[in-house]
């Protein structure tokens, strides 16, 4: 039905607010909206929210009416979510931002299901992540958990020496996706992986860049 | 020298690339780089890499030798940095993600000056926010604060009913740039405002739609 593989990068990241701007329209009540509605919402052109949905799947505005808010939704959230399925997660890094992101992939609405993770410092090992009851393990038990539980997803909280050894294990041992807020951006070595990088440091830079430079 | 106001965000993203990686080079001890090379470390192709570096300044290659690593440096380090002065900020919300991003923006390498904290929890006001010496106020005091202090840019760090609440009042107080935690996009109803969003749970669904549409 979709075009998956053929829908470029900046289409993938207008998704997500797609979507949560849609779920807003339907918990009011809104049934339709037009692409020129949308896009005023979304800060694009109408012609490009239709291209979007083009490039997503068979879904046609009608003249007058626009888009069925429902409709939308049911595509979205299938190609966001696929049947339903959770993506099984591990999270290497428990520290202070370790902590703070785990509530995000530990939300089963964002779809996956995190099911460990794993630190070097003797002091974290045996407790649970910020107030969820998934269990911090020793780093040393990485491979055998891997290969027991079989993670299709890797959220990095390590500096970048750490992320640059791990990344060839991680990926030996099936990891087909990272959530990576280290430095170190393994797409460049291992193309055959998934990449989402936040790159804090490099965002506040960008931001100071603009502020610096009138770029608005 | 450099023509700021028009260089494209995806080129101005890629700047604090360079940046961090050319600072390791200079400590490996290396003085010059082709434009392949920077390219092949950075995942992307010579031309794009020179195309970049016509944006930033006047700054040239030679035949053979390549750039001058300090050169490049100089250059970015004035466009990122400017003068040296730090960007006075202030960040809205001291909850798990608060601390753990606080420590990014308190960094003086990353080009900011965080003066305070606010929050309108009463257990967080007069703490310190994480390790830092950085005092966590009322968020009744905002108001106050920023017509004394002035500061320019907002990290927000609430929940999007909040931010949509906060960001007309802290435009009001003189805010330029806000890095901005929450989903709501100020960008759209303030478009003279300097916006880098952080949308963690977006980056998760764009993740997972790509892992599940086989989109590398």
């Amino acid at each position: 039905m979709h075009n998956g593989s053929k829908v470029s990068l900046p289409v993938i990241k207008r998704l997500p607010k797609y979507y949560r701007y849609l779920n807003t329209l339907r918990e009011n009540g809104v049934t339709n909206i037009s692409s020129r509605e949308l896009a005023a919402h979304l800060g694009t052109t109408a012609s490009q929210v239709r291209q979007d949905f083009n490039c997503f799947g068979d879904v046609n505005g009608r003249q007058g009416i626009g888009y069925s808010v429902d409709t939308l939704l049911t595509m979205m959230e299938s190609l966001l979510f696929g049947d339903g399925e959770l993506i099984p997660a591990i999270q290497i890094g428990a520290g202070r931002l370790g902590k703070a992101v785990s509530r995000f992939i530990s939300r089963e609405t964002n779809g996956y299901k995190l099911t460990a993770v794993f630190d070097a410092d003797p002091a974290e090992v045996g407790h649970h992540i910020g107030d969820s009851d998934i269990a911090i393990h020793h780093i040393d038990d990485l491979v055998d958990f891997c290969k027991e539980h079989k993670p299709r997803v890797a959220v990095l909280c390590v500096p970048r020496e750490s992320a640059y050894h791990l990344t060839e294990q991680l990926v030996e041992l099936g990891i087909e996706g990272f959530w990576n807020f280290s430095h170190y951006d393994m797409s460049v070595d291992y193309p055959n992986v998934v990449v989402e990088n936040v790159h804090l440091g490099d965002s506040l830079m960008s931001l100071g860049y603009r502020l610096r430079n009138d770029n608005y």
